[in-house]
């Protein structure tokens, strides 16, 4: 009885919802209406299999300019749950190196150009996924979003992004899906939700922490405070809204969410300047918050980043976090499927 | 209406040509009526979906000993479209170095023999596909195609060449789909085909103008013309039937479609002799045609074998070449999954 | 008609053996009734397709630590046999190495620790599969099965293991299959099976030959003798109640089967003592058995471990026992579908 009530609202919510156009999806702009989708995640996680055949004889293809695990694995599986063909293709090994360049003369070691490559993807393909991840080294590029463009550009179908050089939407949807499951079991009306830098021990892109800070605003329903050492200073662009705070332990006080996440340097770019350990979230600073949950996209380097204790005890919610990633994507493919026709 | 009448016509097609047996596909060879597949091709591009069950529980393995993308992707999707099972193992990275010589004492880096190999691949699959490349070191072993032969000979079941060290069958019949297709749209009776040499950075087989050149002249309709630098003449029993040119300006002349492929010497083997860059296709020599349709193979290094003005314009026919890959590799499997029960 | 029967036979066979619950399949130990798992295997083998809709909307993932190619095939093949999704996550190439030690500090080279990958693993699949090898450095490590049991700890769900520091049990059960087929052709009641060392060219694991020795003894229904060099011994705890002979000529005599195969040293552990090619198993040896069946896991080396009159003679099976993997892997998926609702 309780399965079926839950199924019944599941399909109140999608048809509620049908009026989203989700034409690609590369960044929080890219959604009209994110409870919306949140609820239609939601819905899947339920009942994983209720559309089952809206993707009968549609094809997406995964193009992994760079290495992962979660989201591949969660893409595969919700391609399936919506009865899709999923096709993967690592374009590193499968030695297959792409230019990006307009004009330039290929007698170098790029073997094809996007120009080419991505029409036929169109063809191939009624959705096209990427993941490509930023150089580090020049921020003009990266933050042009050159390769991801590019693809949208050329292939002519809608483009999902699997991580690009500075975002990556699928996680930060995940993460606004899990807040959501997480203040339905509580009381907490508005919660405070704190993005705190860690160390690492090698420059890791801004991509995470720039996309959660893009959902958390654009979504609105927070007290968002970023917390960082000098000089990990984000974009503005995606950071505005959030109140920023060089204090950890200042920022954590009464905190309901703590997302933890280390990012390299976005002025002085791609650097590792100070790495203290101090900065680890660990179980003593944890207890200045209201008993806050802890996030993190994984992989996680255990005891560097994040404590044992915290990963180990009940405030950890980061295998929540990752199953959710199928649901997250499914919710994306199957608007795109409805809004493509 | 009219889809209805294309999908009738596609059945008719499709019915007479059941008395073509396709016990393999190596070569044009193997084909005994080429206009006849290129029409089941065309009829599967207006409707692919129309063998969804013909490949019910049949299995094709796509084993690449090289790397591969267009080919790879195609053939996924072909075999989904008929409801097959698709594997893909690529050889190399999986660690798994093959012994292709008989008496081998295999103390060195080979694991496994073909002989050992082949006959379990037979066992798994009801069709199994190859990709394998020339050495362009030895022309003897090479063009004995050892390796695509030993499959055949150990493996017991239809074998599917992906490319093979002199021939790449499936892009050839693709490429004659896609100039059926054109001559479709004109009133061209018998067109002028030019397939011509142009520079490259590296020694590449000479498998895609072999392949090329077979195809064309088994299928029979046009006046087939081959441009090349002294020193780069092909094989004789590819390219027997066709007029050979070592000026190309001369040779494009009033062509219907040009061809543009690098390969490296047969002669003197696997070397790169002149690269001379006015081999390079560009406007101007391009303008000698009859308003030529542009065709390559892909992936095409821009600006040094084919400009940027030639890809961009609306001579280019590139991606509609590539994109009918799909088409070719579907009607191979579909004869094959008829012939063998 | 006859097909009919077998196609009963099979069903009869299933349902009587449904009190076996499958909850992993890690070793011998795991499986309450070998010879009523071997009649499954045979049943699917008769007709593969019998359970088509078992594994409808469940998934299966395989991942590989190391390379593997007729375990990945077949394990693919089970799965879609039963209607499973199978998903398969080369671990190495694609950058995600794994930490296993409790309470690291994770500033070196692994990315991830397995208590934060294996529980989502668990929430992605249903059934998890694993392949992993020994350091072949540390035997203690190696023997304590560590990696797949963090993996069967922390994951949730039921792990098979594809081969692992110490066992290879899908190979095994496969082999008590062949042997059953083979004997169903024979009038032989208690076959002579002698596993028997061969020389190789590098140190390899003792999976197959503890596994195979693990099995042989628990399905108890032969003479079960063991040669090998001085040196490499084999851990008692697989080959307890097996007689070990040095003299290998002594071994053969009136042999039914003869399993052929490598391993390094158990106790000084890890290393190639003599290598002598007089081990490798040849015609001569060959004729003072009883017309034994060779066996061998492969891949082999062709001329260091077992001639070529041997593989390519009547008396191998090695094809028939790489083909059965597929109907070994699909009882025991089937029967773990079965087990765990």
């Amino acid at each position: 009885m309780r399965r079926k009530r839950s199924l019944l609202v599941a399909q109140q919510l999608s048809s509620q919802i049908n009026f989203q156009i989700l034409k690609q999806f590369i960044s929080a702009n890219d959604v009209t209406n994110i409870d919306a989708l949140v609820q239609k995640a939601l819905a899947y996680k339920t009942d994983p299999f209720s559309d089952r055949s809206l993707g009968t004889n549609k094809r997406i293809g995964c193009l992994f300019l760079n290495p992962s695990m979660r989201t591949r694995l969660s893409t595969q599986i919700a391609a399936q749950n919506l009865g899709m063909e999923c096709i993967i293709f690592n374009v590193g090994q499968e030695g297959w190196a792409l230019e990006f360049e307009d004009e330039a003369i290929m007698s170098g070691n790029t073997v094809e150009h996007v120009k080419d490559a991505a029409p036929i993807l169109g063809k191939y393909f009624d959705i096209l996924a990427i993941r490509t991840f930023p150089s580090l080294k020049n921020r003009e590029d990266d933050y042009s979003e050159l390769y991801i463009k590019q693809f949208i550009k050329y292939a002519g179908i809608p483009v999902v992004s699997l991580e690009s050089a500075t975002l990556h939407p699928l996680q930060s949807f995940t993460d606004i899906i899990t807040i959501t499951e997480e203040l339905q079991k509580s009381k907490i009306k508005k919660p405070k939700i704190v993005l705190t830098w860690a160390p690492h021990i090698k420059p890791l892109p801004q991509c995470v922490a720039n996309s959660f800070s893009q959902w958390v605003n654009a979504w609105g329903k927070s007290d968002f405070v970023i917390t960082h050492p000098e000089d990990y200073e984000l974009s503005e662009e995606f950071t505005k809204g959030a109140t920023i705070i060089q204090d950890q332990e200042e920022a954590l006080k009464d905190a309901d969410f703590v997302y933890v996440k280390n990012w390299s340097t976005y002025n002085d770019y791609g650097k590792v300047y100070t790495n203290d350990p101090k900065w680890q979230l660990k179980r003593k600073r944890w207890s200045l918050t209201n008993n806050a949950k802890v996030m993190h996209c994984l992989p996680v380097r255990r005891n560097v980043e994040l404590s044992d204790a915290i990963l180990d005890g009940k405030m950890s919610i980061v295998t929540q976090q990752a199953s959710n990633r199928v649901w997250a994507v499914q919710a994306v493919l199957s608007e795109i499927l409805k809004s493509n026709g």
